[in-house]
Protein backbone atom coordinates (compact mmCIF):
# COMPACT_ATOMS: atom_id res chain seq x y z
CA UNK A 1 0.00 0.00 0.00
CA UNK A 2 2.61 2.14 0.63
CA UNK A 3 6.63 1.82 -0.84
CA UNK A 4 9.51 3.02 0.79
CA UNK A 5 8.70 2.93 4.82
CA UNK A 6 11.33 2.28 7.28
CA UNK A 7 11.56 -1.86 8.00
CA UNK A 8 9.27 -2.64 10.76
CA UNK A 9 6.30 0.04 9.87
CA UNK A 10 3.27 -1.04 7.42
CA UNK A 11 0.11 1.09 6.18
CA UNK A 12 -3.51 0.75 6.12
CA UNK A 13 -6.40 2.60 6.11
CA UNK A 14 -7.67 5.06 8.39
CA UNK A 15 -10.73 3.76 10.18
CA UNK A 16 -12.94 5.03 12.73
CA UNK A 17 -10.81 3.36 15.93
CA UNK A 18 -8.22 5.49 14.97
CA UNK A 19 -9.87 8.82 16.26
CA UNK A 20 -8.90 8.69 19.45
CA UNK A 21 -5.20 7.44 19.09
CA UNK A 22 -4.17 9.73 16.90
CA UNK A 23 -6.14 12.80 18.88
CA UNK A 24 -3.88 11.04 22.08
CA UNK A 25 -0.76 11.79 19.96
CA UNK A 26 -1.53 14.56 18.85
CA UNK A 27 -0.45 16.51 21.92
CA UNK A 28 2.73 14.71 22.03
CA UNK A 29 3.91 14.91 18.75
CA UNK A 30 3.42 18.78 18.32
CA UNK A 31 5.01 19.40 21.67
CA UNK A 32 2.00 20.38 23.22
CA UNK A 33 1.97 24.06 20.85
CA UNK A 34 -0.36 26.27 22.37
CA UNK A 35 -1.20 24.47 25.43
CA UNK A 36 -4.52 23.08 26.20
CA UNK A 37 -6.08 25.54 23.68
CA UNK A 38 -3.52 24.28 21.09
CA UNK A 39 -4.80 20.44 21.99
CA UNK A 40 -8.22 21.79 21.60
CA UNK A 41 -7.65 23.68 18.32
CA UNK A 42 -6.58 20.27 16.56
CA UNK A 43 -9.56 18.19 17.93
CA UNK A 44 -11.54 20.68 16.20
CA UNK A 45 -9.66 20.45 12.69
CA UNK A 46 -9.63 16.56 12.94
CA UNK A 47 -13.70 15.83 13.80
CA UNK A 48 -14.70 12.56 14.04
CA UNK A 49 -16.66 12.45 10.34
CA UNK A 50 -13.11 11.99 8.83
CA UNK A 51 -12.30 9.11 10.90
CA UNK A 52 -15.67 8.02 8.97
CA UNK A 53 -16.12 9.46 5.58
CA UNK A 54 -12.89 9.91 4.07
CA UNK A 55 -11.21 6.61 4.93
CA UNK A 56 -10.79 5.60 1.31
CA UNK A 57 -8.04 8.39 1.20
CA UNK A 58 -6.07 8.43 4.27
CA UNK A 59 -3.84 6.37 6.03
CA UNK A 60 -2.42 5.40 9.28
CA UNK A 61 1.28 3.79 9.84
CA UNK A 62 1.40 1.69 12.41
CA UNK A 63 5.24 0.20 13.92
CA UNK A 64 5.28 -3.83 14.55
CA UNK A 65 3.15 -3.58 18.06
CA UNK A 66 0.33 -1.99 16.07
CA UNK A 67 1.80 1.47 18.06
CA UNK A 68 0.54 4.58 15.65
CA UNK A 69 4.24 5.90 14.02
CA UNK A 70 2.03 8.36 11.22
CA UNK A 71 -1.39 9.51 9.30
CA UNK A 72 -2.53 11.19 6.38
CA UNK A 73 -5.95 12.14 6.05
CA UNK A 74 -6.94 13.46 2.48
CA UNK A 75 -9.85 13.49 0.60
CA UNK A 76 -10.97 14.70 -3.22
CA UNK A 77 -12.41 17.83 -4.04
CA UNK A 78 -16.49 17.04 -5.04
CA UNK A 79 -16.30 20.46 -6.46
CA UNK A 80 -13.45 20.43 -8.49
CA UNK A 81 -12.81 17.07 -10.55
CA UNK A 82 -9.49 17.18 -10.85
CA UNK A 83 -8.02 17.84 -7.22
CA UNK A 84 -7.32 16.19 -4.29
CA UNK A 85 -6.98 17.69 -0.59
CA UNK A 86 -4.26 16.46 1.93
CA UNK A 87 -5.79 17.70 5.12
CA UNK A 88 -3.83 16.39 8.05
CA UNK A 89 -0.35 14.75 8.09
CA UNK A 90 1.08 14.03 11.25
CA UNK A 91 4.42 11.37 12.02
CA UNK A 92 6.18 10.29 15.07
CA UNK A 93 9.04 12.78 15.95
CA UNK A 94 11.08 9.91 16.67
CA UNK A 95 10.99 8.74 13.37
CA UNK A 96 11.66 12.03 11.50
CA UNK A 97 14.09 12.40 8.84
CA UNK A 98 13.24 8.99 8.02
CA UNK A 99 11.09 9.22 4.59
CA UNK A 100 7.77 8.10 6.34
CA UNK A 101 5.98 11.42 5.35
CA UNK A 102 7.53 11.39 1.76
CA UNK A 103 6.33 7.80 1.45
CA UNK A 104 2.86 8.81 2.89
CA UNK A 105 2.63 11.74 0.09
CA UNK A 106 3.73 9.66 -2.34
CA UNK A 107 1.13 6.82 -2.01
CA UNK A 108 -1.37 9.71 -1.96
CA UNK A 109 -0.32 11.16 -5.00
CA UNK A 110 -0.91 7.49 -6.68
CA UNK A 111 -4.15 7.34 -5.34
CA UNK A 112 -4.79 10.75 -6.02
CA UNK A 113 -4.07 10.00 -9.94
CA UNK A 114 -6.00 6.60 -9.89
CA UNK A 115 -8.92 8.96 -9.23
CA UNK A 116 -7.83 11.22 -12.38
CA UNK A 117 -6.92 13.89 -10.00
CA UNK A 118 -4.30 16.30 -11.02
CA UNK A 119 -3.55 19.09 -8.55
CA UNK A 120 -3.17 18.45 -4.65
CA UNK A 121 -3.49 20.93 -2.36
CA UNK A 122 -2.94 21.85 1.06
CA UNK A 123 -2.13 24.32 3.93
CA UNK A 124 -0.25 24.55 6.88
CA UNK A 125 0.67 27.14 9.29
CA UNK A 126 3.36 30.63 8.72
CA UNK A 127 5.10 29.51 11.55
CA UNK A 128 5.37 26.01 11.07
CA UNK A 129 8.66 26.24 8.97
CA UNK A 130 9.53 22.77 9.01
CA UNK A 131 6.41 21.59 6.90
CA UNK A 132 6.95 24.80 4.64
CA UNK A 133 10.60 23.24 4.01
CA UNK A 134 9.04 20.02 3.84
CA UNK A 135 6.27 20.68 1.19
CA UNK A 136 8.55 22.77 -0.74
CA UNK A 137 11.10 19.61 -0.94
CA UNK A 138 8.07 17.31 -2.52
CA UNK A 139 7.73 19.58 -5.24
CA UNK A 140 4.81 21.96 -3.94
CA UNK A 141 4.57 25.26 -4.78
CA UNK A 142 3.81 27.92 -1.56
CA UNK A 143 1.93 30.51 -1.62
CA UNK A 144 2.59 33.74 0.16
CA UNK A 145 1.43 34.00 4.11
CA UNK A 146 -2.11 34.32 3.72
CA UNK A 147 -3.52 36.28 7.20
CA UNK A 148 -6.66 35.13 8.35
CA UNK A 149 -7.32 32.49 5.42
CA UNK A 150 -9.42 30.04 7.96
CA UNK A 151 -10.82 32.39 10.12
CA UNK A 152 -9.73 36.02 12.21
CA UNK A 153 -6.44 35.06 13.50
CA UNK A 154 -6.18 32.03 11.70
CA UNK A 155 -2.92 32.55 8.81
CA UNK A 156 -1.99 29.90 6.63
CA UNK A 157 0.10 29.25 3.74
CA UNK A 158 -1.31 27.19 1.05
CA UNK A 159 0.52 24.96 -1.30
CA UNK A 160 0.11 23.33 -4.48
CA UNK A 161 1.43 20.53 -7.04
CA UNK A 162 0.46 19.67 -10.75
CA UNK A 163 1.25 15.67 -10.16
CA UNK A 164 1.29 15.67 -14.30
CA UNK A 165 4.55 18.07 -14.11
CA UNK A 166 7.50 16.44 -14.06
CA UNK A 167 8.68 16.87 -10.79
CA UNK A 168 9.86 15.38 -7.51
CA UNK A 169 6.37 14.38 -7.14
CA UNK A 170 6.94 11.64 -8.91
CA UNK A 171 6.06 8.40 -7.00
CA UNK A 172 8.38 5.06 -6.38
CA UNK A 173 6.17 3.25 -8.46
CA UNK A 174 6.38 5.92 -11.77
CA UNK A 175 10.19 5.83 -11.12
CA UNK A 176 10.99 2.01 -10.75
CA UNK A 177 10.61 -0.08 -13.81
CA UNK A 178 9.87 -3.08 -12.21
CA UNK A 179 6.34 -2.21 -10.91
CA UNK B 1 -32.96 25.30 -6.28
CA UNK B 2 -34.92 25.15 -2.94
CA UNK B 3 -38.88 25.07 -2.46
CA UNK B 4 -40.69 26.88 0.41
CA UNK B 5 -38.67 29.29 1.51
CA UNK B 6 -40.46 32.20 2.58
CA UNK B 7 -40.87 35.64 0.72
CA UNK B 8 -37.82 37.13 -0.51
CA UNK B 9 -35.22 34.50 0.12
CA UNK B 10 -32.98 32.76 -2.44
CA UNK B 11 -30.99 29.81 -2.63
CA UNK B 12 -27.32 28.96 -4.39
CA UNK B 13 -24.99 26.84 -4.13
CA UNK B 14 -22.00 27.76 -1.44
CA UNK B 15 -18.21 29.76 -2.34
CA UNK B 16 -15.69 30.40 -1.50
CA UNK B 17 -16.46 33.85 -0.95
CA UNK B 18 -18.89 32.90 1.51
CA UNK B 19 -16.21 31.74 4.15
CA UNK B 20 -15.61 35.05 5.75
CA UNK B 21 -19.43 36.02 5.73
CA UNK B 22 -20.24 32.51 7.27
CA UNK B 23 -17.32 33.16 10.14
CA UNK B 24 -18.42 36.65 10.72
CA UNK B 25 -22.64 36.06 11.40
CA UNK B 26 -21.45 33.09 13.37
CA UNK B 27 -20.75 34.62 16.66
CA UNK B 28 -24.29 36.65 16.56
CA UNK B 29 -26.32 33.89 15.39
CA UNK B 30 -24.59 31.36 18.45
CA UNK B 31 -25.36 34.59 20.29
CA UNK B 32 -21.71 34.63 21.22
CA UNK B 33 -21.70 31.50 22.46
CA UNK B 34 -18.77 30.57 24.87
CA UNK B 35 -17.15 34.10 23.86
CA UNK B 36 -13.39 34.15 21.98
CA UNK B 37 -12.95 30.88 22.53
CA UNK B 38 -15.99 30.06 21.27
CA UNK B 39 -15.82 32.18 18.07
CA UNK B 40 -12.62 30.42 17.34
CA UNK B 41 -13.81 26.49 17.92
CA UNK B 42 -16.47 27.36 15.02
CA UNK B 43 -14.28 29.07 13.12
CA UNK B 44 -12.22 25.81 13.24
CA UNK B 45 -15.15 23.55 12.47
CA UNK B 46 -15.22 25.48 9.35
CA UNK B 47 -12.27 25.71 7.67
CA UNK B 48 -12.15 27.55 3.98
CA UNK B 49 -11.61 23.67 3.01
CA UNK B 50 -15.69 23.50 2.91
CA UNK B 51 -15.87 26.13 0.79
CA UNK B 52 -13.45 25.40 -1.90
CA UNK B 53 -14.13 21.07 -2.09
CA UNK B 54 -17.48 20.87 -0.82
CA UNK B 55 -19.76 23.40 -2.31
CA UNK B 56 -21.75 21.71 -4.55
CA UNK B 57 -23.66 19.98 -1.72
CA UNK B 58 -23.82 23.04 0.12
CA UNK B 59 -26.30 25.80 0.18
CA UNK B 60 -26.56 29.91 1.02
CA UNK B 61 -30.02 31.74 1.78
CA UNK B 62 -29.54 34.98 1.25
CA UNK B 63 -32.01 38.08 1.54
CA UNK B 64 -32.94 39.98 -1.71
CA UNK B 65 -30.11 42.64 -0.91
CA UNK B 66 -27.70 40.32 -0.66
CA UNK B 67 -27.30 39.32 3.14
CA UNK B 68 -27.22 35.66 4.51
CA UNK B 69 -29.81 34.25 5.97
CA UNK B 70 -28.92 30.90 6.26
CA UNK B 71 -25.99 27.94 5.31
CA UNK B 72 -25.91 23.80 4.55
CA UNK B 73 -22.70 22.69 4.38
CA UNK B 74 -22.74 19.03 3.65
CA UNK B 75 -21.10 15.98 1.74
CA UNK B 76 -20.83 12.46 0.24
CA UNK B 77 -19.16 10.24 2.12
CA UNK B 78 -16.40 9.06 0.66
CA UNK B 79 -16.82 5.89 2.54
CA UNK B 80 -20.26 4.87 2.52
CA UNK B 81 -21.62 5.04 -0.19
CA UNK B 82 -25.05 4.91 0.81
CA UNK B 83 -24.34 7.54 3.17
CA UNK B 84 -24.69 11.54 3.05
CA UNK B 85 -23.51 14.09 5.67
CA UNK B 86 -24.91 17.33 7.34
CA UNK B 87 -21.60 19.07 9.24
CA UNK B 88 -22.81 22.36 9.70
CA UNK B 89 -26.02 24.52 10.00
CA UNK B 90 -27.24 27.45 10.66
CA UNK B 91 -30.16 30.05 10.42
CA UNK B 92 -30.49 33.68 11.24
CA UNK B 93 -32.24 33.87 14.64
CA UNK B 94 -34.54 36.67 12.87
CA UNK B 95 -35.72 34.04 10.41
CA UNK B 96 -36.30 31.08 13.43
CA UNK B 97 -39.88 29.13 13.00
CA UNK B 98 -40.44 30.27 9.02
CA UNK B 99 -39.08 26.85 7.99
CA UNK B 100 -35.94 27.89 6.50
CA UNK B 101 -33.74 25.03 7.93
CA UNK B 102 -36.36 22.58 7.37
CA UNK B 103 -36.35 23.62 3.38
CA UNK B 104 -32.48 23.44 3.43
CA UNK B 105 -32.46 20.03 4.93
CA UNK B 106 -35.36 18.99 2.29
CA UNK B 107 -32.98 20.40 -0.03
CA UNK B 108 -30.14 18.25 1.15
CA UNK B 109 -32.05 14.86 1.45
CA UNK B 110 -33.34 15.36 -2.61
CA UNK B 111 -30.02 16.38 -3.51
CA UNK B 112 -28.75 13.16 -1.43
CA UNK B 113 -31.25 11.08 -3.47
CA UNK B 114 -30.12 12.41 -6.58
CA UNK B 115 -26.53 10.97 -6.06
CA UNK B 116 -28.12 7.21 -4.67
CA UNK B 117 -27.57 7.77 -0.85
CA UNK B 118 -30.39 6.70 1.21
CA UNK B 119 -28.98 7.56 4.67
CA UNK B 120 -28.15 11.28 6.06
CA UNK B 121 -25.94 11.57 9.24
CA UNK B 122 -25.41 14.56 11.55
CA UNK B 123 -24.77 15.57 15.34
CA UNK B 124 -24.98 18.17 17.61
CA UNK B 125 -23.53 19.10 20.96
CA UNK B 126 -25.50 18.04 23.94
CA UNK B 127 -26.95 21.62 25.30
CA UNK B 128 -28.26 22.23 21.80
CA UNK B 129 -31.76 21.33 23.02
CA UNK B 130 -33.16 23.17 20.21
CA UNK B 131 -30.82 21.55 17.55
CA UNK B 132 -32.05 17.97 18.94
CA UNK B 133 -35.64 18.95 18.86
CA UNK B 134 -35.04 19.92 15.37
CA UNK B 135 -33.90 16.88 14.18
CA UNK B 136 -35.97 14.85 15.95
CA UNK B 137 -38.99 16.59 14.16
CA UNK B 138 -37.28 16.19 10.62
CA UNK B 139 -37.40 12.70 11.32
CA UNK B 140 -33.90 11.66 12.48
CA UNK B 141 -33.46 9.16 14.95
CA UNK B 142 -31.19 10.57 17.58
CA UNK B 143 -28.34 8.76 19.92
CA UNK B 144 -27.95 8.84 23.88
CA UNK B 145 -24.99 11.59 24.44
CA UNK B 146 -21.58 10.24 23.57
CA UNK B 147 -18.92 11.43 25.98
CA UNK B 148 -16.04 12.68 23.79
CA UNK B 149 -17.38 11.42 20.24
CA UNK B 150 -15.48 14.47 19.00
CA UNK B 151 -12.35 14.57 21.48
CA UNK B 152 -11.95 15.22 25.04
CA UNK B 153 -14.67 17.01 26.27
CA UNK B 154 -15.97 17.40 22.80
CA UNK B 155 -19.93 15.43 23.95
CA UNK B 156 -21.89 14.64 20.97
CA UNK B 157 -25.66 13.57 20.19
CA UNK B 158 -25.68 11.89 16.57
CA UNK B 159 -28.91 11.83 14.10
CA UNK B 160 -29.09 9.62 11.45
CA UNK B 161 -32.30 9.22 8.69
CA UNK B 162 -33.61 6.64 6.57
CA UNK B 163 -34.40 8.75 3.36
CA UNK B 164 -36.01 5.60 1.94
CA UNK B 165 -38.27 5.38 5.10
CA UNK B 166 -41.83 6.75 4.84
CA UNK B 167 -41.36 9.62 6.85
CA UNK B 168 -41.18 13.04 7.80
CA UNK B 169 -38.34 13.39 5.83
CA UNK B 170 -40.07 13.30 2.27
CA UNK B 171 -39.10 16.63 0.35
CA UNK B 172 -41.71 18.70 -1.23
CA UNK B 173 -41.13 17.61 -4.32
CA UNK B 174 -41.72 13.77 -3.13
CA UNK B 175 -45.00 15.36 -1.92
CA UNK B 176 -46.22 17.26 -4.81
CA UNK B 177 -48.29 16.04 -7.91
CA UNK B 178 -47.13 19.46 -9.79
CA UNK B 179 -43.32 19.32 -9.83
Amino acid sequence: MIDDLPAGLRARRLADEDHVPVLAVLDTWWGGLKGKSGSTERALLLPRLYFQHFTTTSYVIESGDGELAAFLIGFLSQTEPATAYVHFVGVDPALHGQGVGRALYQAFFALARSYGRRYVHCITSPENSSSRAFHTRLGFTASAVQPDYDGPGLDRVTFSIDLSADSAALAPADRSPDS
